[in-house]
């Protein structure tokens, strides 16, 4: 039996994000969870009992933020709390580093970084100015097959007959579980924010050759448009009261249920290249649909989370529990159904987590940084003003920083 | 940064097969890597130097089996050497476990666990009498995809509506790439012992309810066939001696390259199910396909590995060197092409990894030992038995211990 | 406005499958559906009403099958009744046209052609004897997909690199609609004598040379199983009497719904080739499956009507009816549901009766004729042997002109 | 033998879409294609064996559009010209028929019905004038997976939990085979007037209640988008100047080879639905791609062509020669490949041939007409207006009757 050197771990957060996390820590070699924090303390036992139970590491529930920074077993933080804590979640953090709580090597931050602009930049201000390292949770970016067929596109494809020109990407499910992804106010706005950050840099991403950085393919024209198309038909609006409680009220303040964004890139070699994306939440299939597609010159590639290799059928006589068993965002229980076998591991949590603990331990260089997660932010927040503005904007766009959607305001009308 | 209690594996071999535990190992949280002992001290130390660039382990070539056993870091060893071997490694072992030389936990080895009844009996044997755990290493069914929807089929369906009676696994591709699996003196047989073992076993899983062993679903008929359908026609036995060496001469001592077997079953409930399995190198397709169904009164479930939720697309303008990086066993490089983003995973190696390791750990109960190994010999020679006697036989059937297929005495004509 | 030759069409029959014809005359060129007879009278005028609102010809009800053949403006006739009456439908248009009561130019028969070697034979004879055309009704060798694979297969795989070797074709629903299928007195066996007459003779269409005769590909030795997987047990066997009435009694006479054969084929070129074919009524999936794979040296072909390029998904919210308005023999209503957008020109009903209307017209020579035929049933009948005698027979096998299976005897145990 | 009313057909134009309509009529029960004119007068010789071959009319070469008018047997014309010679092909046709050369019951055109939005107010008003009836060939509307989709989604979900809110349509391909196409002078724009007329007609027709006019799904705001992606690469440019000729010069005069529309329309019963509607010519994938989505709020369609029941695999080792046997378009001849087996079916040539012959033959009403043309060819001027001013217009905007789009005048820039 040997030792070896690991990176302690503690997860800010009990959410759904925060399980995806201990779930892909299974397949992690050298890191435990060792704490959990959350403002529900109840939820944070749950969830350090969930860790220990996957045997994931000798996990406990802390009573703050504070605390976790001072365990001297915690090295790096995950940072899996809702997008209207983050602020808060982050000046904690460093303020416990600065004050010389305890040490941390570094922070790891779910997408978005923050809900706009201003706030993403004060996000990645703070942790420089605590001196700690930092990386951007972008799960796509990591999915095994998103990663490896990137690079058979590009070794086989664009080495020969030329570089992609077109990207796209798409994230679509029937919406949210927790009343705050709802609300434009708490929330930052509404499917765009909340997914779009997964697809307009999954395509950024795909366009890019391996090992180069993503400055190679420059946003110059970003074409934005909303629109609700499910949740604010009386039935639904009603329907999502019911489910997420009064202040979730879609007659009166809704937000886009529906959202694409056409990026126009310009790349160091001197091409154009487009990236298109869409995100829902009024998408109806059998659950979370995940998909991109790169063409090239020759060449094609095509990525869809729903053509699995595993597939149920139950007849009408199955009779069975509503659940999620089958896939995220499940719809049905009968008929045909494509299971996700294993979706930390295809939606690259996995190897996500696998990267970032190999960054806090010195081993490899962060493929995405806080920097990335800004970047990420200005595109969503210039689609917010091209769809109100119903032009194409060269980006960035003038008045970017300051910028707050009309869905967040609780001024949008669809 | 925390310390824990790890084990530490050597592998015995360094072929396709142990790359592949390689791979798994690099999602694996409390093991290391530490030795390889292969006859071809070159292949030895190519292999542990993979080992280290994957950060699997301070992993180095070893002289001896008995060097593995006696380096104390080392708890386990994965024996994964061909099958002509076998006997020898697991001898080689035993004596130094025997003769104090060193300490083991345990070994886990690769299907099939021997070329035929006898032998499997004696590696069995040995290990026990060593005083060794011992874990069955048949990846498929821990291939996430077969465990999964295996769990969901039984809990949705089979719960409601009645236990599954039929199941059917098949594994094909267009033929090994070592010559020692073309003989069939070394290797025991043709595809039926080569392949057949994976889907033998898969079918008696799929229909055993999870949590039950495998006794509850218990092989009472067998049927099987045998045919050479590719590679004993002139222009591919040329072919293949030129490609593997004048000693895999088809012409004279062909081996089947296609196996089909029916195991009728009975259950611990009074059921009868059946069990249809086929194996073969003699498939063009994308490249390897293991696929898998299960039917029952009122659901089914399906697998193929080759509907993969990411696919390439190469024009006849794409003109690269033909590779295996899209998928094992790969047959084209344009057209429409399926990728197995990680192979590792999709086929159980990690989840199999993962399982033994903790075995040998203490922290689970094994899955499948050596009896579960010998079972499944014992099926596949029942299997050649009638295919030799063209006819269906009860299970087990006379003489079975003593059995060797005509294809391993090398007195098969197709 | 000009005028051309036309056929007159009358059908015997009035169930499901009249009804794809009828549907398929709807892209027939040169055919008029002028007349039905069916027992049930009622039945008869339906359909005829049918032909008429799909515009497929001035059709009405006939009193007899005689008056059918008497009426001077019908010039073949369209065997659909079922099998327990193919004899006696026979009898009656031979001697209405050898007696002089009206002229036919030909027959076209529904498969099977009868329920054993016996029937089919003497269908055979008494339709030479009275001097008519007759074609065989083997709708999947016409189906498109079938027919354009299958050449396209043999001419840029087989022509460059060698015969293909391997044939799997399979027909599986969830069982007939009618009682007479479910007895095996009535309809001469179970699922192996309903079904696999298509599957047995799609795997040796597909193994032959287009161009060529099925001579060529000689059935030369057989394998069949039997089972009764879901039909008999007790609950099923209670909901089948429910549904069928009583004369359906799976208690006491069970019929299969399960069969699996093995065809080997000596070619006229000198190569072994293996057809395997399955049919099933206890298969749960989306609706009817057909499917078929043809396997070569360097390519394959692989075919499967429920992987339709159109799907529909329904969440569980959406709670409409049961129906088949999806997919023949459709089991779910929510999920994902495949959809066959034109069943009767997918499953071959079109090209098929186009062909035969051209074979009645003069314009082509019979692809598929009643001594085809009558060789699928000798297929079938060894297959039943084989099953009962659980070992490969060769072919044929001793005692086929006189064998029943015990299934039609009423004796069969499973 | 009995006769029946017969329409008798003359083909203006013997391109590869007449060819297309040929085939189709081998389906088409009342109908027999008995002229061809071309420009190219061995070109409608050919064409015109070809139908005779086919079986499909006693088709012979005209030597005028005005001698297929005089020809009595002759009741309507199809007109399958190109793009830039469709009002001179109208003229021809409402000249000779008001002259009095001869009669017709009506005309079907070819989309797009015109290159703008003049034009084909020109066809429409000369055809009106001429007193013929008159049907717009829009393919995809007729094809059956589209057809049957609409059906039953609008039956079992629509119906129950509202109407659908999100069309898709997508139309991808490599590029055209005629130099024509690709000369935005003569066919009036680039991959956006070619084939935009298709999806843009999708999406509103999917969204439109089956048995309700198309006014009821009314288009209100237009976003067009339209890019160079692949062919004025100078690599691609050469390659098309080399294949084409060199009056097709994409380095000086480039057409969009990408287009992507998205349309807002306005309901009358309330709701806002949107398309979304996007073609290629740079698209490489196995060959022609169409497909579509169509989603609300508890239910969708998918629909793509590539996605076939019919897949063929062939290994490198097979090297047979480039063609379009498996797929329009095709791209490859190794790897897996779907195949669509009856294209003139699949895309909805035989639905649309045989409802405009029952049309013209007075037994149903036109579906689509020329002012559906019309239609068509103002949104797609829409959308180039919208690419070109980089904004979302509310439709119709101003000036598009008089509206070129820059591609067609040769003064575009991507």
């Amino acid at each position: 039996m040997t030792a070896s050197r690991r990176l302690g771990v503690g997860i800010v957060g009990s959410g759904f994000n925060a399980k995806f996390h201990l779930q892909a820590f299974q397949a992690v070699r050298d890191a435990d969870v060792l704490g959990v924090w959350s403002p529900n303390r109840a939820h944070a036992r749950e969830t350090a009992g969930l860790a220990r139970r996957l045997d994931v590491g000798q996990c406990r529930a802390f009573d703050s933020i504070a605390d976790l920074v001072g365990d001297p077993a915690i090295d790096a933080l995950w940072l899996c709390g809702p997008n209207y804590a983050r602020i808060e979640n982050v000046e904690e953090i460093c303020d416990a580093v600065t004050r010389g709580t305890g040490e941390l090597i570094g922070v790891a931050c779910e997408k978005p970084l923050a809900r706009n602009v201003a706030e993403a930049k004060r996000v990645a201000a703070l942790t420089r100015k605590a001196g700690l390292r930092h990386g951007y949770l972008e799960n796509q970016v990591f999915a095994p097959q998103v990663e490896w067929g990137r690079q058979l596109l590009w070794a086989r494809g664009a080495s020969l007959t030329g570089r992609p020109f077109l990207a796209r990407a798409a994230e679509e499910h029937s919406g949210p579980h927790m009343p705050w992804f709802w609300r434009g106010d708490l929330q930052g706005g509404g499917v765009l924010n909340d997914m779009m950050c997964h697809s307009a840099l999954v395509v950024r991403h795909l366009l890019t050759e391996p090992g180069q950085p993503y400055a190679t393919v420059r946003p110059v024209r970003i074409t934005g448009r909303i629109a609700s198309l499910k949740w604010s038909r009386p039935a639904y609006a009603k329907k999502l009261a019911a489910a997420m409680g009064k202040d979730v009220d879609y007659a009166k303040h809704p937000a886009e249920d529906f959202a694409a964004v056409t990026i126009e890139f310009e790349t160091a070699d001197g091409h154009r290249a487009i990236g298109e994306a869409t995100t829902s939440w009024s998408f109806v299939g059998a659950g979370l649909r995940l998909s991109a597609e790169l063409l090239g010159p020759e060449y094609s590639l095509s990525w869809n989370t729903l053509d699995a290799g595993l597939k149920l059928f139950f007849s009408r006589a199955v009779t069975g529990k509503a659940g999620e068993d089958l896939v995220e965002k499940q719809n049905a229980e009968t008929g045909l159904m494509p299971v996700v076998a294993n979706e930390a591991a295809a939606y690259g949590y996995e190897a996500e987590d696998r990267h970032f603990v190999r960054v806090f331990l010195g081993k490899e260089e962060p493929r995405l940084t806080f920097e990335d997660g800004v970047e990420v932010v200005k595109v969503l927040m210039a689609a917010y003003q091209s769809a109100e503005q119903g032009k194409t904007l060269a980006f960035p766009p003038r008045g970017l920083d300051q910028f707050k959607p009309a869905v967040a305001r609780g001024t949008w009308q669809p």
